[in-house]
Formats: C-alpha cells, structure tokens, sequence
C-alpha cells in the first residue's frame, strides 16, 4: 500500500478550498453584521509590500490548479484576478474546485518522476512530480491558504483552526 | 509509482522545519539590530485569543514529531512549552528534526490504512494513517509554520515566500 499521486491532490485541494469557502462565509457574515465594507478586509495586507487578502485566495485558488494541470501536462485556464468582494472570492474558488474535480486519477496517477518546468522568480525551475506536489505546490498553497484565514483572525472573523482543518 | 508514506513525511516535515529555523535566525537578527527584546515578537498574537508565536513553533513541532510517531506507533516525547528567545525556540525545532531523523522507513511505510487515534477537541478522534498524514497532520503543520511566519512578517522581519519554501 502506497499513496497515489492522485490521492495526494485533487481530494487533498478540493477538501481545504472547501474550508477556505465557508471560512469566506462566515467573514462576510462578520463584515455584514458590523455593516462593513467586504473590501476592508479583502484590500487588508499584513504589511505594506505583502500581497493583500484578494490575491491570497487568488494564488491559493491557482497554485491547486496549477499543480493539476502541471503534473496532467495540460493547459492552466487563465483567470482574471479581479475579485473584490466575498462572493466574488467564492465563485473563484468554486471554479477552481470544478476544474480540479474535472481530472480522472489517471491522468496524475504515475506522475511522481515525471520533469514539472516552469517559471519561478523569473527562471525556468524543474522539478520531479513527487518533489514538486510535496515540496512545492503543498506548501505554497497551505501558505496562502492560512495567510487568508490569518488575516481575517487578525482582524476579528470568528474563525477557530477547526474551520481551516475542516473534515479530514 | 506511487509515494510512500515515508517519502510523504519525515523529509518533508523535516525541509519545512530546516526553513522554519532559517526564519528565525533572520528573525533574531532584525531584533538584535534594533536591539528589540525578543519577547516582543516571540510573545506576539494576532488576536487576544489566540496563539502567542512561541505556541505556533512549539505546536508546528509537535504536529510533526506527532505524526511521526503516531503513524510508527512509539509513545511521543513529552517536551516541556518553556522557549522564549530565538535560540530556545530554534533548539525546540532542532530536537523536533533529530527526533523525525530516527524513524526508519520501515517504520513508516505501509501505514495507510493503519487506524490512528488520537484526542481532538477533547474527544477520541480516528483517521486512517493516509487521512491522518495529509488530512490532519500536512495542513496543521503548516497552519502553525505560516502562522509564525505571518507574525514575523506582519511585524516587520524582513521575510518572503522563498524563505518559507526554502530548496523543495
């Protein structure tokens, strides 16, 4: 018994968007009981020269469908980075989600050696496919994922780890 | 091909904790150059309740060394929350690494669908040893790695993502 490269992604990105979903939830359940613009906490940034919340989610979002389509070798759909409220933020995720559950396992399946080159800080950068899912993509996008969860911590959204850790 | 669970754990809990100590030695040195105490940032919180930074390294550690050997079966160390300085908190992650060194693939390995049960919000929790490892444990860890993160960045450490990702 071993893991599966499919098992390791896919139901591994879908389950925490869908976190990240209803963690969006329960912000603008926050911004609208307090009569709050949604884009006081979507323009928020932890400080002046890191990214704002808007392209936490936007990266979160393209990092587990970038790392599909890298390791299936096909085409990344271009999406528009132009979200500003919380629905909006909730339809990119959603999209997101129905593009990754689009990938049958065979398509990742086997990919673990396979040579995954792309662009990162402006150079051509290769990576095997276990070391890529693993060693780049999880963690790129558990870092904006919790970057999103922490801002709207920070800035007073009932939010507790259980909404981030979800249902396993 | 497929990963297995040893490839899926101790090197990569171990690469991530490796970045996680780089962090805070860039850390101590932004607050010993402005000659800032370092309870400033390691006591630091997001919000009232929640986490100061020296429990999001010590939990980071324990969500590790906690995998480790709940997947191995072998009784977990109990190491005493006591770090408050840079150096007390990067020989936390030090004894956490050589810790994850001594699991033996063998120890690992074939551990998917092996029960794990553990008490998660005060009650018996169990996961299988694949849904522990990248359902439970993978996101928890990061959580608490990028949640440090954030505390240092929001407070002015001078720290990007690449120090995060480090050599995937």
């Amino acid at each position: 018994m071993t893991i599966s490269m499919y098992q390791a992604s896919a139901p591994r990105f879908v389950n925490m968007l869908k976190n990240l979903s209803a963690i969006l939830d329960k912000a603008q359940a926050y911004a609208d009981a307090k009569k709050l613009d949604h884009t006081v906490f979507t323009s928020y940034r932890f400080y002046p020269d890191m990214l704002p919340f808007t392209r936490q989610i936007q990266i979160a979002c393209d990092s587990a469908r970038g790392a599909m389509a890298r390791l299936a070798g096909v085409e990344i759909p271009k999406h528009e980075d132009v979200e500003q409220t919380f629905p909006e933020l909730k339809a990119r995720i959603a999209k997101t989600i129905a593009f990754i559950e689009e990938f049958k396992p065979a398509q990742i399946d086997g990919t673990e050696d396979k040579a995954v080159t792309f662009k990162a800080r402006g150079k051509d950068t290769t990576f095997q496919g276990m070391q890529f899912l693993l060693g780049f993509a999880y963690p790129n996008f558990y870092f904006h994922v919790t970057t999103a969860y922490n801002m709207l911590r920070h800035n007073g959204v009932e939010i507790g780890k259980w909404d981030f850790l979800g249902t396993p």
